[in-house]
């Protein structure tokens, strides 16, 4: 088979589909003429796929984990649909590669786990099953239309790596706010996250007239209060449309939903404006729940399905880490007071 | 509790959540001060929830159908999460009610029903479980927010409503396409379909540069060739995105999904060159498949999750059909010659 940029020659089964959609990819570490080989050093798991494997599997998460990987070829969970990304050194270049990465360089894959063939070769023996942030020796491989990212110097690795895996959400954020006739109200759901907290820096810059945070807790409040993110940081469950509603009081034009649980659609409706714009990053988002319920309640709102990808979207996500020490505190935080 | 105009004071279990969100109902035909009660005359299930209802019961649709409306107090499928519409007769009008009906409207409820209490009186005899359009006596309770359109004297109700059931994807069709800086290539996939064919009359009308149906059959090709509604018409599997791809050619600025099968999203954003749009109108659609997916591809494109509810849909969509017979005969095609 002729080797392509979308990595189509990867796939085991089905045949012909592409890798995201594969049930299982081929994951010899060996480069074909536009890919990249890298020595895996972390895995990053997405939040959602995170949250359902440690419930489904308690202290067995680690196994789990390593399961599927055997079957599949790449780390993608079943359940969720969803993956997470990867840190890792760069192994061999194949000769066409594109992506301009030499042997010995630090990148973050910016591409999905869900489509990356990825071999795991150290039982995970230093992941302790308690943070998304798997420590993780094996092998991935970047195809020539793959997003990859040098990882800077000047920050962290664990610490960009979670930017990075997020990066995606505060670029869409400042396009949308951007893109608003008029300086807007911006609500965004889950303001204490990562994803949060770098989206309400993103519309802080992009001219957001009126900045709220909704978070769950009264802790996390305080810290996104102290942070100075947002000008109202107002305390409800996401998943609660009327709590929402009520808690953010006259309705915003621009919405941005972080929170990764399952059922925040329709706060997130009820929140925003007639004519204004909701944008979905969380990965549990159902689409029909957004569908049916923008139509259910007679709502007239732009819904937009989170990009991950934006150009660009990685030096952006960086710079606002290195410009806002609150988002950074926020990260640093995060990182030492895993949930 | 006091009368909601989204019908919180429907929900039996669990409280406090709207009434889509909600597992049961109370389905009470006596309206409540700003409601408004029908009789019910006909269900139009919506495809993906009837495609998989038949794949699981075959011949026991029915009682499949009567035994989700009779648990819940609504029609919604608990594997899909979707509904349908449905027409009627205005029986009750509360003193409070914001809809301008009287006794004896034939209306069509605009809202899902997957937030509409319903009750079945007749044990669905009239239905062969063989189509999605499903004759029913019964009684449907509408809040103070929901969507109903009066029926036109002009046209069949069944034609009415089948076109009112889709009606939110040409007007929001409409509005994408007006809203491109300069006249976009528009791709329909499953352009043959009631929501694909409207919408390609509505980009046409839209002013659309380039028009490509996409449709799986060659005699669906056929019947969208003969109607004129597209400048190209390609037959492809739009589950393939490799195949639609190849089928679309020069990517589109615009591509819109009316196809009721899962696992469309990737062709879709194949097919839609950076800095384009995708539109998702089918129920099928998978909220990660399209983020990860666009992700994977290193594609820049605004996806937006179709919102059945745009103002003036009603109007706009029975005015489409009205001015294009090519599209009114395919609605009447597709209704004698039911799949």
């Amino acid at each position: 088979m002729t080797v392509s940029p979308y990595g189509l020659h990867r796939v085991l089964e089905p045949a012909g589909v592409l890798p995201q959609q594969a049930w299982r990819l081929d994951a010899d570490p060996t480069p074909r003429a536009d890919e990249v080989v890298l020595d895996v050093r972390r895995l990053n798991l997405d939040a959602a796929s995170f949250r359902q494997l440690r419930e489904a599997h308690g202290d067995g998460v680690r196994q789990a984990v390593l399961d599927i990987v055997a079957r599949r070829g790449k780390m993608q969970n079943p359940v969720t649909g969803s993956g997470g990304m990867l840190l890792g050194t760069v192994r061999a270049v194949g000769p066409d590669s594109p992506l301009g990465l030499r042997v010995g360089d630090r990148v973050a894959s910016l591409v999905s786990l869900t489509l990356t063939p990825l071999r795991i070769t150290d039982g995970l023996a230093d992941w302790d099953g308690r943070t998304e942030q798997v420590p993780c020796r094996g092998t991935a491989v970047l195809f020539g239309r793959s997003i990859a990212a040098v990882l800077p110097d000047d920050l962290p690795e664990e610490l960009a790596l979670s930017v990075l895996d997020v990066c995606g959400a505060p670029a869409l954020t400042d396009r949308v706010v951007r893109g608003c006739a008029q300086a807007p109200a911006v609500l965004v759901l889950g303001g204490g996250g990562k994803s949060g907290s770098l989206s309400l820096a993103a519309a802080r810059r992009a001219g957001a007239r009126r900045l709220v945070a909704l978070v769950p807790t009264d802790d996390e409040a305080a810290a996104v209060r102290a942070a100075g993110l947002a000008d109202e940081v107002v305390v409800a469950d996401a998943r609660d449309p009327v709590a929402v509603a009520r808690a953010v009081g006259e309705r915003v034009e621009v919405t941005v939903v972080c929170v990764d649980v399952p059922g925040c659609e329709h706060g997130a409706i009820l929140a925003t404006a007639d004519g204004g714009t909701v944008v979905f990053f969380s990965m549990a988002t159902s689409f029909s729940a957004a569908a049916l319920g923008a139509e259910g309640l007679a709502a007239d709102v732009r819904m937009l399905i989170g990009n991950g990808y934006v150009p660009g979207h990685a030096r952006f996500a960086l710079d606002l880490l290195r410009a806002e020490p609150a988002v950074r505190a926020l990260f640093e935080h995060r990182q030492t007071h895993q949930a």
